[in-house]
């Protein structure tokens, strides 16, 4: 049993290892039994085989889905970064207890519950006082970072708060029963931590990481790339130290995420990579603990372009590639139907022997 | 009221128009007040959209789904084109009716039925004596096609009679109330037709075109080539006449196909294509009756390389792109879940003004 007052990160991360290559060979050896030429659902199989490698399991289920969205303000909206004011953080966050946003719709399609966890947002919103606010986990570790272009965005060890909380939280669901977790994100602004973050640990220019987010003309994407070099200019992460990346130039929700993907790891779970600001916190979860991304799955490709550079970094294949730049999670939780079917033909289809067909006659 | 009895081949090609517009319109309008940066979710939006565009319906919704997975035999198996005996065509249909093949497994997670369609295939299958036999539907045109090295697959008489039976029986499904079909496939050697028809319509080379379907060596492939060259050589088929081509180098399931989809496209119905031996079948529809692919998703792209050519050509973007190479329908129906979740998308996020969130400061 985990005691989640008293883990450390060290701890976290000593006790993260490979998923078991013995499960999937021997989950590769069902998949050549299934009556349909060899590998022939592709990806579904390569899927279905990883999850039985993370569980431990060939006859593995999904049963609880669950998505975090982790919620954060950030001071660097201050310099003029998103198309949207600074108050639909909060605003987000309310619409998503009353179950009004795409991350709802799409999680209530896939049977998925949404929580939302204000890892730092300005607002101090009551659960008690709110509508839906029994699915809002508060544990605020500021009011939004600082503006990184003056300075770091936290501290060192608010940073290391912010994973803990994530990896407690997600520890938390994975003890209930959830089966597989989705990690999500809303903060205005935070597509500046995530291509600071991108741009520092795949070592990509600005003018590739840095794309319109939210929706910023040609004008303010060329100050959002100035605001971002003045940020790495200012603090001077190192980018082999994730702690010290996350707290210079990243964000609490960031961090978040980074944790819940750091606690699938530990607890033998698969966790869902959204898009841009999730896949910041795979980077940082990664410089962290590299074995981070064998329980892992990238649910899609987003429309930010720096994205793809991040996806390549971690070796991860997007699922979905719809053109999709919402953030939320739902590009995670869209994809945990397409990782449900995988099981799904993995468990059901019968064998040659068992349909009685015939094998390639080769 | 359609008679199915009576209606010809040119009545339905000329009750098909374009996708209404309006409602496109309409739909996007509704789209642009989601709480949710412009167009966020990408091609879930696109979806919706021409979902309302087919339906006629700014609420439209999907109840009932159901696959037609269209069987046939192909002559041209005698020339050594396939890695599978020819006996599997009518095995696999025995393994669809038990619910033991890969679109079983995938139909029952997506809530599909899923029924068989004898459109000509070698073995007579009773329904009454087959475990599941109540799903297959005997429509047999002829004992395979004849190989068409030799001279045209069919007759134009046949090759009428396959698209008109597709059509009338994806014609009861709608009137069952079926809200979306998906097209599948089974025919050992029909990626030959398919590849075949692909070339001839695309006007693609041979060497882009054939892949190696379930599975040949670079040996058969290099026979499939020449095979298929022959056959277009032999027969000169019209590219400009769908049922030329059909009836020369063509295949009674895809046929059957072929007219599925015009079903679609008559009926205001969306319906789903799958892999390469699917879009083959959409390339004869198109042939026929260009308006047909407002009414097509394509489903996904297979790893079968024509298909890339074959959906350019019809101007159709694939949904998945997850390796797959089974046929089946499985693409198609596992698409179908995204097509619903881009509804859910569309019939569920609250409005800005309904969320009480500020739309962009610009």
């Amino acid at each position: 049993m985990i005691d989640r007052e008293e883990i450390k990160l060290d701890e976290i991360l000593d006790g993260i290892v490979p998923v078991d290559r013995e499960w999937i060979i021997k989950a590769r050896e069902r998949t050549a039994q299934l009556v349909m030429p060899p590998r022939a659902l592709g990806r579904l199989h390569d899927i279905s085989e990883r999850l039985c490698g993370i569980y431990k399991n060939l006859k593995p289920s999904i049963n609880q889905k669950a998505v975090l969205v982790m919620a954060g303000d950030h001071g660097v909206v201050n310099e003029g970064v998103s198309a949207f004011p600074q108050d639909v953080t909060g605003a987000m966050v309310m619409t998503f207890l009353k179950g009004g946003a795409g991350i709802n719709a799409i999680c209530r399609y896939v049977g998925a519950e949404v929580w939302v966890v204000d890892m730092g947002i300005i607002p101090e919103l009551e659960p008690g006082s709110i509508d839906g606010g029994d699915r809002l986990l508060v544990h605020k570790i500021a009011k939004g970072t600082a503006n990184f272009t003056k300075g770091p965005a936290m501290t060192r060890q608010e940073a290391e708060k912010a994973i803990l909380t994530g990896f407690n939280l997600a520890t938390e669901f994975f003890n209930k029963g959830v089966d597989i977790l989705g990690t999500g994100d809303m903060g205005i602004g935070n597509t500046t931590p995530s291509a600071a973050i991108g741009a520092v640990i795949t070592e990509k220019s600005l003018d590739y990481m840095v794309g319109r987010g939210t929706g910023i003309d040609e004008e303010g994407l060329m100050r959002k790339r100035n605001i971002i070099n003045s940020g790495i200019q200012v603090n001077q992460p190192d980018r082999k130290d994730g702690l010290d990346i996350l707290s210079k130039i990243g964000g609490f929700e960031i961090g978040g995420i980074a944790g819940c993907m750091l606690a699938g790891a530990y607890h033998n779970r698969p966790v869902m990579v959204d898009g841009f600001i999730s896949t910041a916190g795979a980077l940082i979860a990664h410089t962290l603990c590299p074995h981070v991304t064998d329980y892992l799955f990238a649910g899609h490709r987003s429309e930010e372009p720096g994205h793809q550079a991040m996806l390549e970094h971690l070796k991860l294949e997007p699922i979905l590639d719809l053109g999709m730049r919402l953030g939320e999670g739902t590009g995670g939780a869209l994809a945990m139907k397409i990782v449900e079917a995988a099981l799904r033909v993995f468990n059901d289809v019968l064998t040659f022997e068992e349909a009685g067909v015939s094998e390639k006659e080769t």
